[in-house]
């Protein structure tokens, strides 16, 4: 039976126990400082056991998902380290990844976040199906045992989620442009609109729904979003200079009555966001790739990095390990005939052996 | 039986259409100089005469709405201001109104937004619920006969809109921070997400919904919107730089590593956010207002407008004039004790006495 800890028993811990209890059959146990957490998580039944404890909750576990805040996140992680078994794939589900990938080279942590719902909501919102669809992050590194991101990729897929693997340095770049600058302009789209009609006994304005689509996310809370804003801010700055700078382009063409250069930009953007939707819609059959690896630590990493930053998604994975555990094999399953020959040439452009069954 | 004229079938034409056939059991003649389009709107029932012919379109109708692309409005309203007859009021649905506005004194036209849908998906996807609940900016001006205003008013709100009167100058400005500058921003995000990963042999990340959200009109139609973004360049220029003053405020807090002052800019956010959604959203039982006002051009307007910069939602209204014509009396239902109140207050500052059933 499978074993998992959820460590934080809110709407994203809540949803992997449930997911985790009813996809996989799995035991959960949970640990949340907060009894009450604890209470509403077995209420809920997306836990089977809730402990005080840290420890007890680790016990005998194949895998524990840290779904802690951002900013108390590093020091958890290492506490869960430190009382998780040797056999245990540690990840967590954090929107930022850099300081806290850097800070945990333990080969049995892999940093995860996966790309649903927000971090507060509380356990009465989790939902088995959260993740039906979604994009999970996994930011493997250089120490990452093979064996135990399979068992991750293996477990979040199940989930429902599309495991995508990507270097903590790209994810949060890539954050900040997809994620955290979304969340800035939204604010900053409701505090000009708030202030739009700002004289005496008068009102909000009446709204469309595009604004309200476009600000879905203004505000959102606090205490996380601070957290997240802080630990991302020189990837975050870099973007906000892009967008003034954009913004001074248009602004011009605007200035200068330009409609040709105003269509263009417009043209360009309609585009970019259609690439932007096709991305990851790529269908068509399964195919098998089997690559044969020697058995250090990091090498499943790259492997899982290079089709991730080529935007193929590994569908499932499978590894076995030689007779003597000297090599192993890494079965890949791969949709769509372009995408098999392309994961098929970057894995050899790694310098292993690789085959399509 | 009530006759009205659509200028221009296309979702949104196509859908008033539909909206006075449906809710007014309305005789509905409609003019496109475009044959596939008028076939379209016969075939869908939006209309059940098609003209090629404005002149003929426009027979007898009491009300005729132009749904022509905002490049071209100025002109089609021109031709049909020439045409129309003396007693039918002449509105259109364009997304920015000041300089149609003030090119247009005609006591029988008033300016008309309806924040729904787009102007250019075609007849084929009109519907008659489309203006359910939405709110229908209407910019009566100075010379505006009150009985065309009422008679819009009742239109629109039978057509299951919530029509709001704003003066043009304040929609526009209003309109470039809720709409334009939403717009502009849309498209900065694709464009900056698009370019996040553009190393060679790499896709298009994986993105979540909220950037999809806050990314569904970027690069709308841009025959249509390169003309709404030069038609209030002015004050979209100004919202543009007060973004950018925005965004250098949240920078500075980032870069100062600042906690306190990007919790509170968030927080103010939410707050905003909030107000914004709570806007038209006041209930409670309707009361009615009766004002006796001289007969004399814009007294309507004035009322209408004062109410609506207040957010006080009109929700009937009914014109009697006096047997000698000199005066009329002015009914008016508004929702809610307090906003009534506020009405009765705002009416009676105007110099004009009013009375509460």
């Amino acid at each position: 039976m499978t074993r998992i800890a959820v460590v934080g028993v809110g709407l994203i811990g809540g949803s992997i126990g449930l997911a985790a209890r009813s996809r996989l059959n799995a035991h959960v146990a949970g640990y949340d400082p907060d009894p009450a957490a604890r209470g509403a998580a077995l209420a809920r039944g997306a836990v089977v056991a809730a402990h005080d404890q840290l420890g007890s909750c680790l016990e005998g576990v194949q895998a524990a998902f840290v779904a802690a805040p951002v900013g108390v996140l590093p020091a958890v992680l290492d506490e869960v380290l430190d009382l998780a078994g040797p056999d245990c794939v540690v990840s967590d589900v954090g929107s930022t990844k850099r300081s806290v990938v850097g800070a945990h080279a333990d080969q049995r942590y892999v940093g995860g976040h996966p790309l649903a719902g927000a971090e507060t909501a509380g356990v009465a919102h989790a939902r088995a199906d959260l993740f039906d669809g979604a994009t999970w992050y996994l930011t493997p590194h250089a120490a990452t045992s093979g064996v135990l991101y399979e068992r991750l990729h293996r477990l979040v897929a199940a989930f429902g989620a599309q495991p995508a693997a990507i270097d903590a340095d790209s994810h949060d770049h890539l954050m900040a442009s997809v994620s955290h600058l979304p969340h800035v302009l939204a604010n900053v789209l409701v505090d000009q609109a708030a202030n739009a009609l700002s004289g005496a006994g008068e009102r909000m304005p009446a709204t469309g729904p595009s604004f309200r689509d476009a600000t879905r996310v203004a505000g959102a809370n606090g205490s996380i979003w601070t957290d997240i804003y802080l630990s991302n801010r020189d990837a975050l700055i870099d973007r906000i200079d892009e967008t003034v700078g954009r913004l001074s382009d248009v602004r011009a063409a605007l200035a200068a009555g330009d409609a040709g250069a105003v269509a263009r930009w417009n043209d360009g953007a309609r585009a970019n966001r259609q690439a932007l939707l096709e991305a990851g819609l790529a269908g068509g059959a399964v195919h098998e790739l089997k690559a044969s690896v020697p058995n250090r630590p990091g090498v499943v990493a790259d492997i899982a990095l290079a089709l991730g930053r080529a935007g193929i998604n590994i569908v499932d994975m499978a590894l076995s390990p030689s007779s003597d555990n000297s090599r192993g094999v890494v079965a890949l399953w791969v949709r769509g005939d372009a995408d098999a020959h392309r994961a098929q040439d970057l894995i050899a452009s790694l310098d292993i052996a690789v085959s399509r069954t």
